[in-house]
């Protein structure tokens, strides 16, 4: 697979913000040629399929300011600096909706855009779940609720779930 | 859903390069307090689960430069400006596989990653394939495969494919 590899030549920060961390590396294509590719660099999430014990799946009802729409998605969210994934998992599950997941198990870690980011979500099935209480982030406005299987496939196919990794998330738990 | 929706207040274009353009923008919150939110600005791009007369899928072999990693993916690609997503659709597939698709059926348009940027995928399922010729981008080095469902289902199950666009748009298109 030579033939398709690019080789590192150097890296530029073009913008640090608050999210975002945006690159312009320079590289050697496979035929000797320069070329330069623009990146955001990310430090991983993770998202949830949370299962109760009612057969219900959690979801996250949340405004999402890039694409101007409020979506509805399972529950997710970044890495902290050096948090292991599944730390994270139940951390954010707790945050967004409340419960604390007895059982975790990975399903399968994703990249979203491998065209312009590293981002890698690993995606966690989660059950027996406890409730505890919901404390989102301050300034963080989400409403959690619960729907069946039939639900979540109804909105799977009528594209009211349209965000790439809850589908992924759900799909591969089998929905 | 008002008590989620945030307000636009002002828009700077922080970066803008050959690829990325990156804003940041300013916001009213739901209680009022401002924030910023920095997102990617995307043209919006297609994917294609291309089905061949023998039941076997088309994947393209890619070095995705962020990741550091040769992918398996389906054929896909950003819009060109004023481009209909199902001409791109066809344009991809052909650029990239040499395949061209007499059928084309919409399967779902996917928001990749809500958080930091406003790109849409439209997800097509294409059958009836007529072999053309392979004619990729110049600078684009691109391999592409036939597999079967079997295999396809092997390489999501062990994480050989692992990018939200050709997980979602595999397993939507019922494998």
């Amino acid at each position: 697979m030579k033939h398709l590899i690019e080789k590192h030549v150097k890296s530029e920060v073009v913008f640090e913000g608050n999210l975002l961390t945006v690159r312009r590396d320079t590289v050697e294509l496979p035929n000797g040629k320069l070329a330069t590719r623009e990146l955001i660099q990310h430090p991983g999430a993770v998202a949830v399929v949370a299962v109760r014990e009612d057969g219900k799946i959690l979801l996250v009802r949340q405004y999402r300011y890039p694409i101007d729409q409020v979506t509805l998605e399972i529950p997710a969210g970044k890495l902290d600096q050096g948090e292991k994934p599944e730390d994270c998992a139940k951390r954010e599950l707790e945050e967004e909706t409340g419960y604390q997941a007895k059982k975790l198990r990975l399903l399968s870690s994703i990249i979203t855009t491998p065209g312009f980011t590293n981002e890698v979500i690993h995606l966690f099935l989660a059950e027996d779940l406890i409730l505890a209480e919901q404390c989102p982030d301050e300034d963080e406005f989400i409403d959690a609720e619960a729907f069946t299987k039939a639900e979540i496939r109804t909105m799977i196919d009528n594209g009211t779930i349209c965000d790439a990794k809850s589908l992924t998330g759900l799909l591969l738990a089998g929905l």
